[in-house]
């Protein structure tokens, strides 16, 4: 059984009415929606609750965070994201979607500025270019997304351990869309796609690929604390 | 001074007019005339030579290998493939262009089958993702080839040390387009453009690439011979 | 169920009084006795068997080849090797122990000398650098033994994706001496200790670490073969 | 030219009969004296002065960083550090020595808790690996260092782009010693030796490492400022 929580700022889907209209209950509830399964159980926390919903006890028990993020980057107390970063150190998983390449937790891992060039609008595909790789099983080689907001290249990011997918836009530019990263225990997929506005999270591929993340991010250890020991002799 | 040598085929340019035209000298012409400067001495070396122009003496001699070669593959000896090879074990950098991809000595040297998908007749624009490398020094952020042919993924080859170009075809597809490796001493740079119908080595990013490639893969030592001593116990 | 084959050129267990005590069966039926499992079957191949006993069926129904030579790795033919090779391109995992290194295959796929330092006689003590990786589990963060050849760097591969475990050697060397490639569909994870007049493969480390790493090779998808198609324009 | 900036807390050196002897004059003006050359222009800072001596400008006209830090990290002010490592990623060079592991622009700059094992007084011997690198040109293939504190693994970093020297202590442990990355359009080199006790930077091939770092992390291009365009259409 592999514990995941979802985390979403939950701001566009009241705010905006495309969003609300698309995602009534927030993007966490659609997510958590194709996730639930007898192999994944699901909990969601939003940045309106007392501490973002991310207490110690929270991410104790959570195997496999995903977190979307956008306009309320900065809202993110620093304290959480420090503690949401070191249970990744100690082994927790860690789905970046889409716009959370800027949020606290995903930087403060990478150590990058996480910059990308971006544009409103596109139509993009994704072309699989790690077939091999567990979180590419099931998917088509490549497959279409007809409405997205554009990333694109350059990304400021430490080089990935595996580039799965890259973003082709008809407007000409591409993206590395979907990338792997080990830091300490933990395992981080960042994966572009996701705009609020646009149906995204109910693609079946875009569905698949973020469960085969969930399970490739599971954790086989978690750390209870990080450990820098002053070694004795070896026998 | 860098020493480069440049290999060519010279088949396409003998038998196709359109080829004929463009490179009436034959490519490694082209590429030789734009190479050769105060820093860089060029020579040139071709399938119908006898060793196809690769001796031992003159594998001693490179610094930098340029290779094209495509219908051709097959002619190749396999003594002079493996010779090339293990003057890259030992430092010699190689510079493998467009459907080199398919050469004896790059695949060696990679372990896997190179193959790729591929169509006639593309607009290809490049976008360089690495612009901190020495490769990209002068290249603008992205350039387009009006017309090339399509080398799209997946491209089985072994994870690079470093891409530096993704290629966007009009037509949907993209590609690892520039990128790098490590084998013994030696560096390798794999790059894309280059189809033998179109003018792509007049074009003016395409030769600051190649340049730029020539001076990274220019080895700081290069080896008599590969070494596998039986070592003595340490002082 | 991983169907396993363990391939062992069995040369040193017939003619070496030590190596035949130790193992008086063989490497092969050493390692069979610790993977067979309800989750594992296991099947042995030798060099003396038609085709070494790896024939096109028997590959088709290897998930992951286990490896062991030495002496014979020249006699090895050329097509069994290739066929080796290929069928790890297809997804066939493959565990190359000990001197392997030098064998056919392994030097095939990674394209390199496979080139190293060593000396009869060692103590080695063997550290875990990867400790959050699946072929770690279960594995304490060093172990000893107490006699083994010495292999030092340096060691001529390309650069692995893992490094997970590293050697010291109270003789004054280290060594990469369990790394990881990936190499088409296929996993592939080298491992130092094994040399035939040590009961290297009685140690309960040493069999997780294998245990361990066929867990981790086994394909999610074995190809048919090889794809080299001409693309077919996208819808 | 090459411009480096050494900066050192100079505690230990004011503090600790040991250190003052083998360092009068500080850590940072022994490093001064081995890197002063035709082509490097040295100058350097120190934790008491204001800003710690390294403002704006100073970062501005710094190409390579050296930073020796211990007991002094905690109070290097927080937007110094994040100075620091915003300077890295617009691309300086930067060479974290020994204990700087644990500082603070390397910690942001790595995104992991870059602990390890430790233990004082050992007897180190550092191998080249990498023998083609450039940071390795004029080293022999091992050298002693008869004392030096022990920093063992695991060493909880990303994984580097490349190890370039591993460690091996009579005690028994081993260590990535000499590490580099790359992250946005600055190069880092960590390298471990260099206890404040311990006449290390007056070792040879301590001092050329520490020379072919410098070289290697000059950086190609340094940005202005960290760039986030909103993209227009290509033309």
């Amino acid at each position: 059984m592999i514990r995941v929580t979802i985390w979403n700022e939950y701001i566009h889907e009241k705010n905006n009415l495309q969003a609300g209209k698309i995602y009534p209950n927030g993007i966490h509830s659609q997510i958590a929606s194709f996730l639930k399964s007898d192999d994944i159980q699901v909990s969601t926390a939003t940045l309106d609750m007392p501490e973002h919903g991310l207490t110690e006890e929270v991410l104790k028990n959570t195997d496999v965070l995903v977190w979307w993020g956008h306009v309320g980057h900065n809202d993110v107390r620093d304290e959480v994201a420090d503690r949401v970063a070191e249970s990744v150190l100690k082994g927790m998983g860690l789905i970046a979607l889409h716009s959370a390449h800027h949020s606290k937790p995903f930087k403060k891992l990478m150590g990058t500025s996480c910059n990308l060039n971006w544009r409103e609008d596109a139509y993009e595909r994704l072309w699989c270019i790690a077939p091999h790789h567990p979180i590419s099983m099931g998917v088509p080689s490549s497959f279409v997304l007809e409405q997205e907001e554009m990333y694109g290249e350059p990304f400021d990011i430490p080089k990935p351990e595996e580039v799965i997918f890259t973003g082709w836009y008809k407007s000409g530019e591409v993206f590395r869309s979907g990338c792997t990263f080990t830091r300490g225990y933990g395992k981080i997929f960042y994966f572009q796609p996701g705009h609020e506005t646009y149906p995204i999270y109910y693609n079946e591929h875009v569905q698949r690929i973020i469960k085969n993340a969930v399970a490739w991010a599971n954790p086989l250890l978690k750390l209870e604390k990080l450990i820098c020991p002053n070694t004795q002799p070896l026998e």
